[in-house]
């Protein structure tokens, strides 16, 4: 796989749908309720139909949840609770269909692809397609990936993107998995937003203060490393990053070049949008933020793209779970939309309709 | 009709149980996942573990909404956006299904009851059983209801929750339908509150600062009203409410009597929760708040019941649509207890195992 031109691709995403748009916000006026009172569904109806690029916007029957997962050398320098070799039984455990993003995907209609692009194990072929090594480097002392790594993971990314638009997709939720992914989110997120450094180490899979420090440490060691080659996202992700990372950030930008709307999950799409942000700005017009996790980066990370999650409640598992409790508040913004009468066809007087 | 007695009524409140909630809580920190990542879904599962009596908790599969509806008399003093007709109006379109409760009712699963306990014109005989008047007083200058009119209304409420138990219902919640409503729900709140005029009386259907000024001075006159029969939460009911809140009180009441959760809604369910919850202290036990309104009166109201709610969207609607946008992540709380692998089952090694 080739590197793909990134000024190509930034110069072919497009805006959303703005006559569905206009269209959207006058059929919200018509339906039977105040105007405004439906709050955020409102927004979002109008949001899902420019994105669609129909109003009303057709029911999403087909979101897939695609879940990059990777090892991440700076594991070894203790900075989670859990050892790696969860992260290869975790994919287990999502083949199985007993993980969180499993039973939400199914509560939901979704389904979950999982993608190793950087376990530190071996995994069933059908899903180490575009597998890049056996764990990314130790970012605190080495780059994650080599530069072609990460050009190969990045191109990976857009490629399954395709897959999943050619095969139907409809909405596009970017999952993660893999144990001490949010130290270099972490750095991600300090190297491109600027923010201090204890204000993107969080509590991860829950470590205690000792932990915490080392991840600071490993944190503040790797942004060292980052700040030189800033200039350059796909070098960022290649000494920041991981495999996993740089194949999200080539799928967030993929679903925009093919006009899918995206709902990011935590903190590891957050550092990745990020980063993929940096390379085309407009693809952020494509995405929403599912929630707000407490991983610390992640709010850091929101604030930056001008994104406000739809749910906020407490979630930091990843997986793509905090995408999937936020997608039946899309469905209902789009059912409203849809299905609700207008006051003509109720025969609902509007308002202040006493006066005309 | 007779009027039940209050103080049977506590007595006969139940806590949630006990054992169902410890074997929730064990069985979170065996599910493949650090303990604590779902967030609020965890504190979710083992609340719905306790109210259904059942770990894990089975699905909710028969949530029923009861709208109750009913014209305000205040209505003539100009505190809505809205002509009075349109309770009617939107009772014909709650029938027909295109309102928007109707639609996240189909999109949740759930099923909708329309109660007219006081609309102001006639409605279809199967919804008027326990229709109490013609439009509640107009509280600034009158009594919302006779005392017989508020204990019969009360009833009202408590048969309806018993008949929606008996067919099957494993989750109820109390809807809102009548052009006014927000001003009785503002004083009730008020005067169960303690909170100041200023930061109950909102914008209800979308009033200009004029009309404000109207609907904050009828509050004013109604609380006035209101304060000498504190004491006595059935003469509140008849004093500042009307038969829908009287109704819906006793709904409220009787659900906890029934072990039965309940899903609040906006700010007259909110109104409502506060009397039930002077009746009986321990009902709350029962309720989870689906939402946060954009009425002031309801953030107040949310506060002294100690509720905290599951989405905040901006909505100002009523009609149970603030409880039912929340009802998937109550069903996504649910489900992850109930369908998610444990670290045995999957073959995944614990928080620390390493060091084991």
């Amino acid at each position: 796989m080739t590197m793909p031109d990134l000024d190509a691709i930034a110069a072919r995403i497009a805006r959303r749908d703005d006559a569905a748009v206009a269209a959207a916000r006058d059929r919200q006026r018509q339906l039977t309720k105040p105007t405004g009172a439906l709050g955020r569904l409102e927004e979002l109806s109008v949001w899902l139909a420019g994105a669609q690029g129909a109003c009303p916007p057709p029911p999403l029957e087909r979101v897939r949840v695609v879940v990059f997962a990777g090892d991440h050398g700076i594991a070894q320098a203790g900075v989670s609770a859990y050892p790696s070799e969860v992260t290869a039984q975790m994919i287990g455990n999502f083949l199985s269909g007993g993980a969180a993003v499993n039973v939400l995907a199914r509560l939901t209609g979704a389904s979950v692809r999982v993608v190793d692009m950087a376990v530190d194990a071996e995994t069933p072929a059908e899903i180490a397609t575009y597998k890049v090594r056996h764990g990314s480097g130790r970012i605190d002392v080495a780059d994650a990936l080599t530069r072609d790594e990460a050009e190969r993971a990045l191109g990976a990314g857009m490629a399954i993107a395709d897959e999943e638009v050619d095969a139907g997709a409809d909405l596009l939720v970017p999952g993660d998995m893999g144990i001490g992914n949010t130290t270099p989110a972490a750095v991600l997120v300090a190297a491109l937003t600027g923010a201090e450094l204890a204000s993107v180490v969080g509590r991860g899979t829950g470590i205690d203060d000792r932990v915490w420090m080392r991840k600071a440490a490993a944190v503040r060691d790797a942004l060292r490393r980052t700040r030189p080659v800033l200039g350059d996202p796909v070098q960022v992700l290649a000494t920041a990053g991981g495999a996993d990372f740089a194949a999200m950030t080539g799928f967030l930008l993929q679903a925009a070049v093919r006009r899918t709307p995206v709902v990011l999950d935590g903190v590891v799409s957050g550092a990745c949008a990020l980063v993929a942000h940096r390379i085309a700005f407009r693809a952020s017009d494509w995405w929403l933020a599912g929630h707000r996790s407490t991983e610390p980066a992640h709010a850091q990370a929101l604030d930056r793209l001008g994104l406000d999650p739809i749910v906020d409640l407490g979630l930091r598992l990843g997986e793509g779970t905090g995408a999937l409790v936020a997608l039946p508040v899309l469905a209902a913004a789009g059912a409203t939309l849809r299905e609700m009468a207008t006051f003509d066809e109720a025969g609902v007087s509007g308002k202040g309709s006493g006066d005309r």
